[in-house]
């Protein structure tokens, strides 16, 4: 045991110094070279599809015992490969977050002080077994100039090493180095661990999963980490809401899609609004399949609603059931959320500006809405063009993290031989 | 031991969440009660300052066998009192940082998305026995709307108690809750672990002091840590400096005060300019004091100084001692910076813009400068009007860490309805 896990810290630290030599070269490749290198991963990719397929194959037949959502997150089609090489290429069309002036000021003394955005350098990504993520998040990173090194779940290994090297042979026809998008190069768990102590070797760590994946993550490392454990996200529908538009918006915020972090999990709505709409959202949900948990004044409105516990508004479903609770305002509900939720998104309903701005302006969340659905907490509505995961610790970056947010800074002071006093 | 341990925890995790729910308040409070607080603290420190002087006589009597630096650090005399409270009243002539619209776009869908500045929440401040950063990190934190639990070195923990109880009866006095700014309770070192361990309880920890608290800070801490570990400066003296810039600016980086982080404690120097340039400087540095340690390609130059041995380049003097090495042109310099530095602060000195372009786009430091002495790394030399310390990580800030630097951001998204295709 101890010499396995011997082993897999070598193996991680051989790995994150061949990551640290590849980033300081990536660090400095202009644009087109890494845009080279990600057309040239994607054409790789769809030219040795076959071999992905076999791979993915293999991986299928050694994973028994697996439930048929696992199985379906590690399958690999025609089609699946077809959209992760058309990710790949939507990611080099993206401008490069690289170099570009943040701020720029002069001092009374002639010094112009200019920030720059700056690669991170090495990044450690840990998920499950979803083989998509492999070339997802190593055309991020390698976009943002930044090394990475990749841990998916183990049961998708052979997977992720084939679509790794469609990724590496990229590299090598731009002239990048290998290491720039690297693979852990063992099953072992010991190797997360490592990455997990890895300070001062990798430079950040972001994990994609379930909360306990996360969670762990969280506690155990060493370095930092940009993540969510879960997505806890409130929609609040306050007293001077539009009725039509409460109703459009809760039910896309729960049911668009049940198991992403920005589904709604609880629905909050004013005591002064609930006896007239709540009735109406209740049943536009159950027409779509939603099961409901509710307090005593929401049963109080709707007396066929099976009541809640406290536990039930802790609870991130993840699944078709709303926890629903009748609050009275917005200080009400705010604390609710504080109380409850997990700082990621949270939404207002509401035709009263005044009402709305309150909610926003003292909301500690990553994201805050106002008419619109939580389900827009997504790098690619943002803008962003793709995210590598949503961030809703407090430092660095909060809510869905691009290219931009993979990046750091440093300064540039240029002066004309200034001395300090 | 363990007994004493838990007191330490339970009494951190008392004072976290008061912070907790001070911070609360302090994130949305408006300006004016802001510069209230700090104005009549300011006023407080001058009202009480026989009651804190007696406080630091007590401190400075009970510390026996302590170096005499180390007791100059901790004494206040009238003028260093007068001179924190003048330091609080320039925190509260800063402008707000919360608040602040730090980006703002529009999507195709309509939704408005809104990047918004936000108080971090709670910031634990661990320093050594200097009573002067109980108030300047009071300061700036409640500028920045985070409340602070501040844990100075327990030989100043009177004097701390003291001053704290001026800050607190400005918050008082703004009608802002005490636990806006709190010390340590307790000069047990168990209170420092338990807060290194506070995640969740306190969201960003601020180590200020020796290379030994900063790097058992960072090494021990389960909470984000803004911090630099060493200031290892290089200065580059490029074949293209002018020769009077150069002697100018290397006397100023090294000599102008040698305790600071932002001093220069190594010169590399171009070969091609070593034997016409490096006597001056080595001369000009002698007459000021300072001693050296030189590779054999300097001491071919200057055969007086003495050898440097490996080591001596991993060494931040903090005194009137500096490295020399003769380097061959701009990509030694930075092989030998990204060997031997700290990523704090390095400068090149040079008339070749070229030079100082590749220079400054492949260094990886948090600073860079070109012609400008690197003891201008310095949060009021940026223009931050005061600094909690300098940021060496690869996340959220690097260089100084100024109010800016102490928030964090949210997203408001603003919309008329939108639902998500």
């Amino acid at each position: 045991m101890n010499a396995l896990a011997d082993e897999a810290t070598r193996l991680l630290q051989s790995a994150a110094r061949d990551a640290r030599e590849a980033a300081h070269v990536l660090s400095v490749a202009p644009r087109p070279q890494k845009d080279a290198a990600l057309l040239a991963a994607a054409a790789a990719l769809r030219a040795r599809i076959a071999e992905v397929l076999e791979a993915n194959a293999q991986d299928l037949a050694a994973a028994t015992g697996l439930t048929p959502a696992f199985r379906d997150r590690l399958a690999l089609t025609p089609a699946r490969v077809e959209a992760m090489a058309k990710g790949i290429e939507e990611v080099a069309a993206l401008p490069d977050p690289v170099g570009r002036v943040l701020a720029e000021w002069t001092r009374p003394n002639g010094l112009v002080m200019r920030r720059v955005a700056q690669p991170i350098g090495v990044v450690g990504m840990i998920y499950e077994s979803r083989p998509n993520v492999t070339a997802d998040a190593g055309a991020l990173c390698l976009k943002a100039g930044s090394a990475v090194i990749l841990r998916g779940g183990s049961e998708s290994l052979r997977s992720a090493l084939a679509i790794h090297a469609c990724m590496a042979q990229g590299l090598r026809e731009a002239g990048l180095p290998d290491a720039c998008v690297s693979v852990a190069p063992t099953a072992d768990r010991g190797f997360v661990a490592a990455m997990l102590r890895a300070a001062g070797l990798i430079d950040l760590i972001v994990p994609r999963g379930g909360k306990g994946l996360v969670t762990r993550v969280m506690e155990e490392a060493r370095v930092p980490v940009l993540a969510h454990a879960e997505g806890l996200c409130h929609s609040y529908v306050h007293a001077a809401a539009d009725h039509a538009m409460a109703r459009s918006l809760v039910a896309n915020a729960k049911m668009r899609r049940t198991g992403v972090c920005g589904a709604t999990e609880t629905l909050l709505i004013d005591a002064a609004i609930a006896p007239a709409l709540l009735p109406a959202i209740v049943a536009d949900l159950r027409a779509l399949g939603c099961d409901f948990r509710a307090d005593e004044r929401a049963r109080a409105v709707c007396p066929d609603l099976p009541a809640a516990t406290e536990e039930d508004f802790r609870t991130e479903w993840l699944d078709a059931i709303l926890s629903v609770k009748v609050v009275e305002g917005v200080d009400d509900a705010l604390d609710h959320i504080r109380r409850y939720g997990s700082e990621h998104t949270e939404a207002i309903v509401t035709q009263d500006e005044a009402a709305a701005r309150r909610f926003l302006d003292r909301l500690g969340s990553a994201v805050g809405m106002w008419n619109a659905s939580t389900q827009f907490c997504d790098g690619g509505e943002f803008g962003f063009g793709a995210e590598i995961g949503i961030a809703t610790g407090r430092l660095h970056a909060r809510g869905p993290v691009g290219l931009e947010q993979l990046c750091t800074y440093r300064y540039q002071v240029l002066g004309t031989g200034q001395t300090r006093p």
